[in-house]
């Protein structure tokens, strides 16, 4: 089973997955967990290479296809040997950062990135994609509040992030059997026990099928 | 009018397109010859990413992907501009290449491969393109003749340049209105006399429509 967490940085993903590792290995299930670019050599200088400054100013189908690049890597090297093996893998960002950002934030069109990314990625694509919601505003406070180095896409100013999660919630519509959406405005434990709850309701209906 | 060059290295392409520059200055044409990855910053980076040792051992998707996102920068930053400004351009490899290479000789598939590039490269299909034929063997010859440095393409055995010539006719066969085949084994000469024509012949056509 292949679980993907979507939403902006700064969106709280990552705290809100924090607890779901120790419960799913108490519940005896195999889990994998996994963030783009994944760590693998050359996907990492795929990232490197496209968030350097020197590629400000690259046009977004560039940007798109060195993100898919970078995903197809990490896609074949570690998410596919994992699923093989029989084990849900759960990974921070997937195909539908890219249809977001670039597709809609970046005007290339969510449908041609979709088209590109079906052929490239094949039967890989989720059965479960966890959308984290944030208003925008807040995302970038808790951004400013991190004290981690910015990459040029946090950088953009608020315009760029509400094309975004415009991209996030077309994305929502169109593929309503896929997403489940997290609002991620409530306290933290709240966020972590709705999360939890879908994943496992996932997997039990997964495991039924 | 766009033009483009294909065909293994050590086909002759570049011998055979020497002359032509000066024949089409000389007759008015304002053409522009460009060669990928093109100069521009971006776009030799991540030439430079796929061809280093390091990244041997890439999945084929990764590797076209990174050719793709090359060729779209140096479609945007140097073609389109000389297209739009109502030159000539006869860019030394394009779309094709990606095909027959990582689509055929890779194994990913042409028609995947052509899907994806249609989506990324929109309308600026060439409207020529000439394929220098040339043996596997005697390219390798030639290859090992030149001085220069070997990318990790040329180091392929002969069995890989059997399937990228295989790639090649698939794609002749798929696109016989825009290919146009050149037969490099004829002398030097022979063969810049039979480009020249086959490229002024397509340059007045193209006017009349």
């Amino acid at each position: 089973m292949f679980i993907t967490l979507e939403g902006m940085d700064g969106s709280g993903k990552t705290t809100a997955i924090q607890k779901i590792e120790s419960t799913l290995k108490t519940l005896g299930y195999e889990v994998v967990f996994t963030r783009e670019p994944g760590g693998e050599k050359v996907a990492e200088d795929i990232r490197q290479l496209v968030l350097t400054e020197q590629t400000l100013g690259i046009d977004g189908w560039t940007e798109a296809l060195l993100f898919l690049a970078a995903r197809r890597e990490h896609l074949v090297k570690v998410i596919i040997p994992a699923l093989e093996a029989g084990k849900i893998v759960i990974s921070d960002r997937f195909m539908d950062s890219t249809s977001a950002y670039q597709g809609h934030a970046r005007g290339i069109g969510i449908d041609n990135v979709d088209q590109v990314q079906r052929i490239v990625i094949g039967k890989y694509i989720p059965d479960l994609t966890l959308f984290f919601s944030v208003d925008p505003q807040e995302a970038e406070k808790r951004m400013q509040m991190r004290n981690e180095e910015q990459n040029r896409l946090d950088v953009e100013g608020t315009s760029f992030k509400t094309k975004v999660k415009e991209g996030y919630e077309i994305l929502i519509k169109k593929y309503p059997e896929r997403f489940k959406v997290v609002n991620t405005n409530l306290p933290v434990v709240e966020v972590q026990k709705e999360t939890e709850k879908i994943i496992l309701e996932a997997i039990k209906n997964y495991v039924k099928k």
